[in-house]
């Protein structure tokens, strides 16, 4: 029989300290030159500055004449019409106006133009009620986008509207930071996997999916590198496996003081633990190393102590080494919409709902907070940080949380 | 020359109208069967029941030893060592302990565990300061899940917590809805591809990929139309060649007053429009029709009009089409961190920038709010409403806003 451990040797470090040791070692991965049409969701690497104004040319605001604002309200001859992608054949002389359509080029000769609901057109005559400034109506050469101007910034997320402005402006190749790999491990002698039968006792695998799906939504490619059983070569080949084709590897399980809890020496022997245990809950055993430069995190075996730690430590990692400028989930202050009980001993991130009510952020928690009670993270769109000690946050009072999804909204107005 | 139109033949609906003719004809389109720990970003179709108690036998909840509560403060015998994934064969007689590491079965005649911390163990003989109650530190039959419990609802979008709820149940497959493809039409002979060398004045296509891209966040999946120059032929040709491969047609640019504005009459013709203008700004001209009982949107062409009027009508239609069961962004109320200056005709979304300042959300706008201007959605997490008016609304007052991405937070306060 081996030694029950009571004191782990490992120091116990801060939120702050633990967040501190990851992100000073979570730095970008390199780049790549990526089609800039379908990069949503990569991180630019380079700032993008406009080749060219947009427009290019004066263009016409909106449906309806262009025309020279000196001739004033005088009547004019109607003499063309001019269409966004059709010839543009007219030059307006004094007293003349051509019929122009949104997004056409101002022909040469005019200086303004006129929605066609303030005008009317009889006998090839256009009659106007209303003096007009040159430049009304136009869509000047810079309006939109300016030549020279810096329109996207490095470490932006590409979304939708990204995409547009650099389709707008010619750009199909953009330099993007490289997505993170990311091998996910499982381990433990009773874990098995879902589809499999289950013998009494045993436990389901569920935090390698979770964590692949996590992995996945943080921007990077995950890779499952399937259950290590409870023995120190077996742990040790499947994380020298992981490492050789991922950036990134994550643990699940084998952190606690247990007799069979391997991955804690593991990292010791093949690289350098940063620290073994968090003063945090759910997720104290969080383990934190780098094994030849690659980091490596060893999360609880509990679903909910893996999920929270990943949530809070590995995905500001994970955005990080892609380059996000904004790597930290954002956080807020939220008003409690029911009494909270801390962690005597450690600050206590509890799963919680947050929803807009009255001007307020407000939160109330999703149930039995116990670590293992993977339901407690089901809806939940945020993290209340509850600091430790033994009296009640009634009702009312306020604390911070990171906003971890969208918020739920008040009733439409409409 | 064909005639200008003064007038558009379609009356404006308000925004609410719009959207109730939306989402009265959005409905899921139908389920599918689809592996559960690959289901990220999926919709639920069913209810999930569990078919068992998660744990299905009572665990020690801490690494210590198991033994008979009933014994008292007298030392215990230590007679074996249980691990989560070994062999039980310890049964506790009185006067005996076992160690029992996380997650271990507790062994027949024990009904208590102490963890690790608060014993001693002498030569084979474990020592107690501290009485304990049955059921101490043991996680019971049942406790994280119940078997006949109904653990995830239909309408639930799948996240990483979800996948592990089903897998932790060892339910691999489940019923999903299916994902709508949604196909995306560019017209306008002056639209070139961003690719292409362009021609003084032409516009290159972002509308296209920009809405391809928003479409694929709404999780569907687009399919390309290309560009269909401005003849009547060519883009009803178009638009039925979509309509075979998708659920839903959006089209971009054709939908204004101009002599080249082929939309409308070609919906018209091909199937129903239930609306051709909105009393919104941007995108007045923005339509909504069916043909064949599917959903055809027709967005305006400029990048910012298409954009939002996807936000804001497309995209609640497209999350409904695949049984979200919350299909609208959540809505606030923010505060105005600078004056907004209401459009004098027309309810306006104005892009804006919330974060959370000092217990309020507080909104600023992205610059110039010119809807061919697509850096005013750059960086926007937010759709400010802004009721027609006069007046301009002063710093400090509040509005309604829809929020389209994750908030900007304060700074962390570890």
């Amino acid at each position: 029989m081996s030694v029950l451990i009571r004191e782990s040797p490992y120091p116990m470090v801060s939120i702050a300290d633990a967040t501190a040791m990851i992100m000073e070692r979570a730095q970008p991965l390199g780049s790549e030159e990526i089609d800039a049409l379908t990069a949503l969701g990569r991180v630019l690497a380079n700032d993008i500055t406009a080749p060219e104004d947009i427009p290019d040319v004066p263009k016409s605001a909106m449906d309806g004449y262009a025309l020279r604002a000196g001739d004033s309200l005088a009547p004019r001859r109607v003499v063309g019409e001019l269409t966004a992608g059709g010839p543009s054949t007219v030059t307006l002389g004094p007293g003349e106006a051509t019929r122009i359509m949104t997004g056409a080029p101002m022909p040469p000769g005019a200086d303004a133009m006129i929605p066609v609901e303030m005008t009317e057109e009889r006998d090839g005559m256009l009659y106007i009620q209303r003096e007009l400034k040159p430049g009304d109506y136009v869509h000047v050469v810079g309006q939109d986008v300016a030549r020279g101007q810096t329109v996207l910034t490095a470490g932006t997320t590409i979304g939708a509207p990204e995409i547009g402005i650099l389709a707008t402006l010619g750009i199909t190749r953009i330099t993007a930071y490289r997505r993170p790999r990311v091998a996910v491990l499982a381990t433990g002698d009773e874990v098995v996997e879902p589809s499999e039968l289950r013998p009494g006792g045993a436990v389901r695998d569920s935090n390698r999916y979770t964590l692949m799906a996590a992995v996945r939504e943080a921007g990077c490619e995950p890779i499952s590198l399937g259950i290590a059983r409870d023995d120190i070569a077996v742990q040790r080949q499947a994380i020298l496996r992981g490492l050789e084709q991922a950036d990134v590897l994550i643990t699940s399980g084998g952190v606690s003081m247990g007799t069979r809890d391997l991955i804690k020496p593991l990292l010791a022997e093949l690289g350098t633990v940063h620290f073994g245990r968090i003063a945090f809950k759910p997720g104290k055993p969080t383990t934190f190393a780098t094994v030849n430069g690659k980091l490596v995190f060893g999360l609880p075996g509990f679903p909910v102590s893996s999920l929270v730690s990943f949530e809070v430590f590995v995905r500001p990692a994970l955005r990080a080494l892609q380059g996000d400028a904004r790597p930290f989930r954002p956080q807020v202050t939220v008003t409690l919409g029911q009494p909270v009980r801390p962690s005597p001993d450690r600050p206590e991130y509890q799963r919680i709902i947050v929803s807009f009510q009255e001007g307020k952020l407000v939160a109330v928690t999703t149930g039995s907070q116990n670590s293992s009670r993977l339901l407690s993270l089901r809806g939940a769109n945020g993290l209340l940080l509850v600091p430790a000690g033994d009296t009640v946050y009634p009702a009312g009072s306020t604390l911070p949380a990171l906003l971890t999804g969208p918020l739920i909204g008040e009733g439409t107005t409409w």
